[in-house]
């Protein structure tokens, strides 16, 4: 096959611009096959902030180039480690690699708002299901890497940089969020925390010079989280997307509501959970890789022609980012405060609603992922301890669990 | 209305970051109230480079972000000419605000592909159209913008701030181009160009100690145009577009093809052009408006499950980046090649296929909207002349207008 | 005068480039004669750093850039202010400039290390005493400016500007060290703090939107103390650079050294204390105003000359970057461990020293001009509340009093 | 030896703080041990850019860094070309890296005003002297490097590297200048043509998908000529730090003038030229070696209190910044022009100047050595056909040779 050579001779030089590292350089073909795989290419059209470019015009980039991003940090992060004596075979690397360029794969379109309402499925178990299928077309060479990726490997540290506090992951969704919205305050140094990675007992460390860097990072993330990943509006459209895809769930059995989408009213009709993954996982993966980003804004410009007022009403919200009230607080609400507001809501809207709660939702947010209260970061001194960043770092690094509880619901006029 | 009120200091402090420029003020009530319009929100779901992230994964910035930034040079534009002594009232201000926001108000989803394929008119028309609109919306504030936007303002400087050698509309999107792309060849000194900036007898010019930067101007929007506008997979995905759009009209008119989206079939059931604007104009800007990237996509997703080869096939290619061959010459390819090119594919796909023409496309391209050979930059000497760039720039900066010459077909075997 | 006038307008348009800022405009006729004054022309030959470059090459930069700077973020922080209400004259806003422009014109070369060796006097009584006959100079244009910079003048937040939590000088050396040394950790977000500024009860504050910038301020300035200012380098080439002078300053007695510099010498010569600027102050501004870098660097070479071994030894150390050990310990070190290292010295140099505490020195470093324990950054709510930083931030923001205690002598072999 | 040991394993480790690069890692033992070297590190002391500051406040980088910076992106280089499978040994990297660290160490302070004023040596000769002495010093193991750096070994592309139309040395240079004067326009893409380096038939060339990259560099370089290396006020610091040494040189003949600095009275008293070198070199080594910016900066202080009108006027000027006036033409000054200049220069000054020649300087300067008339760069297509660059531009590149006159004089008031 000459057009296979051809590839394999283009693949080794394969560069692609990226306006965070510059370039980025595919490493190897089984690298350039999956990322050409359709169920990749979809990728390309699910964006990794939902909709959190209401709130940073600019925050528009896709899952497909963040594990491209991530990727690129991985190929560095293992030049690093081999340059300080650490083994990583060819395998491993190539493994590893694979592992991180797949580990978001299992996402569907606005996957936080979603993940829960359009299924019950967690994208982690959807990611290794999508492996395991990729796999069998790949002809197995993806074991080493599925084995990473689920921790089931005797080297920890290869687990670590596809998952752990100092992954590549988030690396790369750190720097790459914090590029594209444009908010300074969550600009990491990964160029030199991946210089300080170091590995000792098979696990991830920092060399001791790193702390810096670490602290940087630590305060970093928790500014890209108040800021950016809970900021108010992003809230009220994450929460605004649930509304509409429970009421639409209601709709498509109560009056066989159906969208633009085939594949999206798959999902509508029922409600699959982990356990169908067994009778019905090849129809669940087939819908579901065909879903992306414009299922649902065509969704929403269906929603917001139909005659249910609910979801036309929160539809057009979305669509022309007419966003809810959200009121944010560190205590739970008084019973009083919240009476009032909700008999606010019933007023204006209850001739129109068959539900108040889909205009008047509470919840609590948590910062838990953010912290590093377990699995701390590990730092390596210069005699070779390990000891853990809360005890060398020049401030509190421990920001706390922090439960912040909102209501959201339609502005009205007084 | 106390809301209003309330909205309208809101308006005055809102501030919108921007990865390229830090922030954006928003600079009044009324440019605030038009961005809110649902016709200028749509613009969030239109990618300013449409299939160009296919090549450059990072550009997926939207027309409405490149309306902001526009606006936001415009503003620094007119504060340094006023600091210049160059008068400019404050309605005047307003008004050139409003027309570089609303410049590019006419454009539908991957316009450069489906200005004329989709249906006959210019998206200048268009954006004309909507602002006319918007006037009477806006009970005539949009008078003095429109006059501005169209040419026929008695200060020409104006206009040609948004439409012009140096407008802030090209000031922005090579910017911003080059930035998502990451192709930095193409970075402009946008800052250093509009402190350069002078009128004299009401046109606008660069003062003398600029011309290096307009140097630097001229070469990167040279390189932009080769490196990115004109790149060779960005034109395979954009002859591919037009050649979907292309068949499907077929199909609508033969076997009556329908897409998911009602407004996109509005576009396919019937060829409009400029004359239609006077009897059917409300029912083409009401469906238009309607339009975005996820009509389109989600009709490429239902083509691919087509019967039709030709369109099935297309779609498939554009939706998993599957892109035909481009072969580029500066002269005409000779008949010869061209026989032997679409002899192979004729060979490969005649069974299936009902037109050839459909998978063996030929036609040209030109820089002629990069090169200045008329309208040339003028330079304001310290002695206060006005001197052409030409006579001026430390290089040949002319340059020449190229035309070159493409095929493009599906990749084949052998 | 026709070249007064040719003066004024260029001065007007007078635009420096930056590489942090872009450009830095000179704002008023009296700014650019100050710049011109040879008072101000020598910071040109004075490093911000001094021998910071030694660990970060790029950190070569000057109290003259960096006075430019400050004056720069000074204008803008002036222009939001007003945009914001808060009524500033423009005889006021050119005092805040000339005092931010003129806040450090009392620094010698070195002066971190040299302020208290070379003689007894504060680089702000200095500044001071400089600011004063330039006023007389300038006929007196220069009253306003000294009253802020002294902090008589009934608005505080103007003095505020220049010398405070948030002043400009500070926001601009953090912007300006992080920049030239490389060290990304301390890259603050001066532009968005400044957007933030605000004036209540005629002080400066920062609005409530502003403080995940404000929280990052303070992670980076906490970061360039230990990674920059306090690095164990940057001590030991100071420590090392007081020694030199001291032995200097004892063979000038002892022996009639002398150094190429007449000016350096006047200062050998005697030790001027604060009281003797009213009998002398004309000779010591006089023989300041001589001393730059240039003047330490040429001692050096002479004394890398010299018979004394203490003196050669140590000149030679810091001409070629062989740096002096430095121990770093958060107790004080024990007596044993004291007692083991000067052995070691005493072993290792005895013959050739007269006093060996030349090469054995013990000291202390402290951040508390790093902590925010008292005057603490106001916030000001969205409902006009001040509250102070420490309670809103998302994390324990006060970082404590640390006093580190370290050792410092040769390199020995073993 | 266990400091050596020691030693070596914190080479390996050894990084840099680099505001361009981000780090820099020290390759090898050689390197560290040669950058430690009393002639290397008095690289720290001279400034690349000489008086450039004085336009552009950030030019205070010195040859001891771009010489890093330089050294960085050789390894880089070495890196890519390897990844294509060009050979290349490790003593030849060694070899190669030694060169590039090395090739400016020839260098004197003002070097580009001095080097024939001082003495009548160039400086790749002293290099070359330089690296010789320090062979011997390093047992010969410099000797590969000194053949590369020479051009005598077998494979040019090293020696391309090192010196040629894409060689390290101006990558580094380039990006330096502009990153430190602040000029955007001389802004290079480093890191992507270094990623499209290639060797055919042991010669340096570029890959074709290159080409927009080398466009851009050769604009950016062209205009980094204009703006900064010829700018106007460079150009008159650099004519006056001239005429300020031949004054000097005349009155140490005529009227036994010293300054403070030893090592430069001794180039003051004797004009040596090549012919010295044999009979006086280690002296003259010496004697240069000592010498950096301070020796100057202290001269011009000391000639500012000499008797001589002459001398101590340029002096002053030098240092307070009061500029001599350029007048720049492309054509030869009329005799007529030069003539009213000259007799208002000599009306003004001739009582207090023995020689009007040091007021009134006439010249050309030439743009020579920035074009690519000769030394073409060359193309390799994707068929492997070396192609020059000049063929493929897409605009004309080749930047005449430009020569411009010039007059410089003292300002006067009329």
């Amino acid at each position: 096959m000459k057009g296979r050579v051809l590839a394999h001779n283009m693949n080794k030089r394969k560069i692609i611009n990226d306006p965070i590292y510059g370039f980025i350089t595919i490493p190897s073909d089984i690298i350039f096959d999956l990322m050409e795989h359709k169920w990749f290419q979809r990728l390309r059209r699910i964006k990794q902030l939902a909709l959190t470019h209401y709130v940073y015009p600019g925050a528009l980039h896709t899952r497909f180039h963040h594990a491209l991003g991530a990727l690129h940090l991985t190929t560095q992060a293992i030049d690093v480690l081999r340059s300080k004596g650490v083994q990583i075979s060819e395998e491993e690397a190539e493994a590893v690699l694979i592992a991180i360029l797949l580990h978001d794969i299992g996402h569907g379109p606005f996957s936080h708002a979603l993940e829960h309402t359009l299924m019950d499925i967690h994208h982690e178990d959807l990611s290794l299901l999508f492996m395991q299928k990729l796999n069998v077309e790949f002809d197995g060479k993806l074991t080493l890497a599925i084995d990473i990726f689920s921790g089931k490997y005797h080297k920890p540290f290869l687990h670590q940089l596809v998952s752990g506090q100092l992954d590549m992951d988030r690396m790369d969704y750190l720097s790459r969020d914090s590029f594209f919205t444009g908010v300074a305050e969550g600009v990491i140094g990964f160029h030199r925390i991946i210089k300080m990675l170091m590995v000792h007992d098979n696990r991830l460390c920092i060399e001791e010079k790193g702390i810096y860097s670490i602290e940087r990072f630590l305060t970093a993330r928790r500014l890209m989280y108040w800021q950016v990943y809970l900021h108010k509006s992003t809230l009220a459209a994450e929460v605004m997307m649930i509304s509409v895809l429970k009421r639409a769930k209601q709709l498509a059995e109560s009056r066989g509501l159906r969208t633009p989408s085939a594949a999206l009213n798959f999902f509508l009709e029922k409600n699959f959970t982990v356990n169908d993954l067994d009778s019905q996982g090849d129809a669940i993966i087939k819908n579901f890789a065909l879903l992306d980003d414009s299922d649902i804004i065509m969704a929403l410009k269906a929603f917001s022609k139909e005659e249910d007022f609910t979801i036309r009403f929160i539809s057009e919200g979305l669509l022309h980012r007419k966003l809810f009230r959200v009121e944010i607080s560190d205590r739970p609400f008084t019973s009083d405060h919240i009476k009032k507001i909700r008999q606010k809501i019933e007023l204006t809207f209850q001739k129109q609603l068959e539900d108040v709660n889909a205009f008047f939702i509470q919840g609590e947010q948590s910062n838990t992922t953010y912290t590093i209260l377990k699995d701390e970061i590990m730092i390596i001194s210069k005699k070779g301890e390990l000891i853990p960043m809360s005890k060398v770092a020049s401030a509190d690094i421990r920001s706390q669990i922090i439960t912040k509880h909102y209501l959201c619901y339609p502005k009205t006029k007084s």
